[in-house]
């Protein structure tokens, strides 16, 4: 066994692309229960309650809907610079360094082959209250307590038409580790499910057919319990958002989850792992089998078609 | 900031001591939810449903109750290399190698300077069900559902009477990082917590003055939901098993917790952290004073003397 | 208005066929969680953990599975004879007086007009624990807290071809009202929900066109928490038992619900209505149209197709 | 066994008074999550998202704080003729018929022993969203739904010096029943928990020697889970509202429960039930002696001392 790399930290933002922003900004603030920790000419920069960065959901304005970009933070100056030198080395498309954004310090930037951009960076602005009533009553957590809000970032999930070359991707750029996929009975990878460190996935990507290039599924928010899903159920369904799947249990992963989407169509998740962790440093991948595939999720619910076709920005044909 | 080391992937086991093994095995099994991997003549091998190990509690027969030793596993045979060369080099006692034990092989065992055995280990055997009934309905976790049982390992509280000393043992044999302690106003360190990883914590140490040497003062497992605690609270109450504190929140960590003590009297915990971890690579402790303890815990509630007087082994003055 | 008559209590009992007689006992014992309070040579009488009464389920062996008889509790003698002088004068069939049976006193039988048959009774065996492990920590629950199991007998649900006649049996024989009711295009009721008390139902009829007579769709107990049926939802797949729809919420009654199937293929429920009750004197039924049902459960579920069909015992066609 | 009235339906209103008015109206409003109806010269009507009467909370400015009347609702216009008449014969003191006030009808009070003034009426405003976004998603609710907030008004705990006969004043004039009771060793009655109808209790009375006369030791309102308190204890402790003890669960009714101070004295609680309800129409209180009370809240905690002494108005010798 080679060791495990351990020079990326985890997740560090999400750049979800809105065509309709106004109302996709009402929908993060008021409904999802993000809290704005700036906005500029073209992006809003968003944050859970105990977050502790500046950003982890950057929303931009947009032609279309989708994903701008994938940020991971790196574990230290050197770990970044380790990592630089493994994209560089991979072979995989080098986009190069930015000036970093608000929010966060240089990014060394590059691309996977199915049009998703990413980065890495280190140096970033840790959320500092900007008035009273966003300071948190435990000094332990990053902000004020709200009820109807998800805690923190939990991952992305993207779309790409050969799983098998994107598992290459961050294995080589990343140094990530799979922890769950779907073996297809044609020999493909159907889905695969990655992570930097002990969470059980920070992303997954699943595969698509000639759909589109550089496609966003989803992008999810944790809870701290599973009630706070049942509730949001509730407060999405007042607030007319359409839920497309959910409460229920995955399969895979065994998370507990709700899908809905937002205003502009990017579909976003609310989920709960309970106390799964990936612990075991020699964990190997559990694979899944198109026929445990069909038995549905984990309490039987079959999985709905649009979370097999809906992705954004929506396919040429879907127009 | 130097690098953190990632070479101890997290708590593996511990050995907990009792003087009445039929009722604390029972205790074990039927209330608090543990399965019995093995048994032989001094010590019962105890597991939650989804330790992927094949024991995470060893309950040993012994002239009192108490802690026996404190098992971490290593990420790699390297990384356990580097740890035995950091140990050899801190000064702090050495025992030496043992062939290991039920459940996993050769383990270094050292000692910290008030009285507690700790070892660390990388093989290990994975926990295969010996009967259909305990496989897992779902391949990805370790064995089969029961809704009363908690879900895994979480950590292990011990008490030492110079917390700073206790520190540094940990930050040099384990390369524990704190995420969270006490300092006292008369500037010692009253308690300090540790993790290896993304948790949270895996350890923590309290003070306690001249009142024992190597106590125990709680061992906690970790349940997916805070319900799964308050229901818990009713099995204890139905059993006739002494509650002690709870259940509420921890202010420190924000843990919500469950406090009961075994049929030997030592302290066990139900434990929830929701969706917190620490996955931040330049967390900083957070650092509570005297005052601010002084509040209570999360909710206002005082915090029981017991927990500060009662450990396990008794002190003599309790006798 | 016509006030409101509280001649009857509560739903008292349900007596379940089953042609599965081991198999059934099994899984309302050991998985669904209801203690067996006596058995003879036909029956078991089965209760939730704080039910009052020595049985809430009677389940008998028979030829076919479906339901046996529902009961209904009178608030006092007086009340019953009131009820009894109610029955015989509204033309629905009168069964007549039984001696009573393991659990209660004397019964007055009659039916619907659709093959189920009813009676009421007064007289009743509050249930006392037969051995200490029996007996409630808390002296205002009847019996011992059990984790996984159900707190009492909620509702039964029955079939019929002509709901608004069922409906003039409830009000006229029970004095029961209607608390919600499905209105359909074509102007017959589609299904209907009564309650004597303040429980929002504890008796539903949905309509079904020549499948059978004096079916049963389901009987429900409920939990306190909703949290309860995710976890039972994970003991259901982990031994097995066939989960046929949920958890999820229904819009009719804004129930928290789960539907399996027990062995000899009776569907069973598990239900929360969380703090909902019927407290209005002049409640007046809400009423759905199918264009609403057919937005599916309250978080946009789509009823699965066998709600609509399996009932007990099966169709004819069924076979 | 005399046959149980059912002329009152249940509890309709109580009227809180605050000699800080604003503070309290935010607090009910912003952080207790009450809403606001309408607004008078004097006083706000207030109710929870799923009261379907107009108001059920009415927050009055006042000199002192305390509780300014308690209504319960008849079960209908000849009910509520019969109550007259039995309060009329009862020889408790009679206030007379008032017009009735924003939200409900001609309203008769009348006077307990202890400084406690009550009223009962039939006419009722039923709530009526003034705006769409008040409407509820699922029309069986009574407006929308919102995640921190309470559901319904559950109960009212008032003071008084006799106990005993306070509890023939609430059975000669409303008919209530007793479910629990606490028997102190010198005989006298510490504590009774009343209902009329199948709620556990709706109206509560705690001994006090002469510390105050009318005194109000609580109001609460209901919420559908527990989960619901426990975030609730967050939302509190963020916005620093005085939590005086829980959450845990009494040992009598079993309540879970958690108790805070509005800003100008009085206390609040939420409470949760799980499925308890008193379906027995020969239902027997449950006695609690003052060695069981002994013991604490169902979980072992020790009831805290302010629970003994604090009502409001505060009583002289608290000054």
């Amino acid at each position: 066994m080679t060791e495990r790399s351990n020079d990326i930290a985890h997740l560090g933002h999400v750049e979800v692309l809105t065509d309709r922003y106004d109302e996709s900004l009402a929908f993060f603030t008021n409904v999802y229960g993000l809290s704005l920790s700036a906005e500029d000419a073209t992006s809003a920069y968003l944050r859970a309650w105990d977050d502790y960065e500046f950003a982890t959901l950057k929303l931009t304005r947009h032609a279309t809907t989708g994903v701008g970009h994938i940020a991971y933070r790196a574990a230290s100056p050197e770990a970044l610079a380790r990592r630089v030198a493994a994209v560089e080395a991979s072979g995989f498309p080098v986009i190069g360094w930015t000036d970093g954004d608000l929010g966060h310090g240089p990014a060394f930037r590059f691309a996977d082959p199915f049009g998703h951009t990413f980065e890495i960076y280190y140096e970033t602005n840790w959320y500092e209250p900007q008035q009273e009533a966003e300071r948190a009553a435990l000094k332990n957590t990053a902000s004020a307590y709200r009820g109807v809000a998800p805690r923190r970032l939990d991952h992305v999930n993207l779309l790409a038409d050969d799983v098998a070359e994107f598992r290459r991707f961050m294995e080589t750029t990343l140094g990530s580790r799979v922890t769950e996929m779907i073996a297809l009975d044609n020999g493909r990878i159907g889905g695969c499910w990655f992570t930097v460190n002990n969470k059980t996935y920070d992303l997954a990507c699943t595969e698509e057919h000639g759909r589109g290039h550089g496609r966003l599924h989803h992008v999810t928010y944790a809870t701290d319990q599973r009630e706070d899903i049942l509730r949001a159920a509730d407060i999405f369904l007042q607030n007319g958002v359409h839920i497309e799947t959910g409460p229920h249990k995955h399969a895979i992963q065994g998370t507990f989850f709700l899908y809905v989407w937002e205003p502009a169509g990017n579909r976003v998740e609310l989920a709960n792992a309970g106390a799964r962790l990936i612990l075991a440093p020699d964990w190997e991948p559990v694979v899944w089998t198109e026929t445990e595939r069909r038995k549905g999720q984990a309490w039987g619910l079959k999985t709905i078609d649009t979370f097999h076709t809906h992705g954004t920005p929506p396919a040429p044909k879907d127009h």
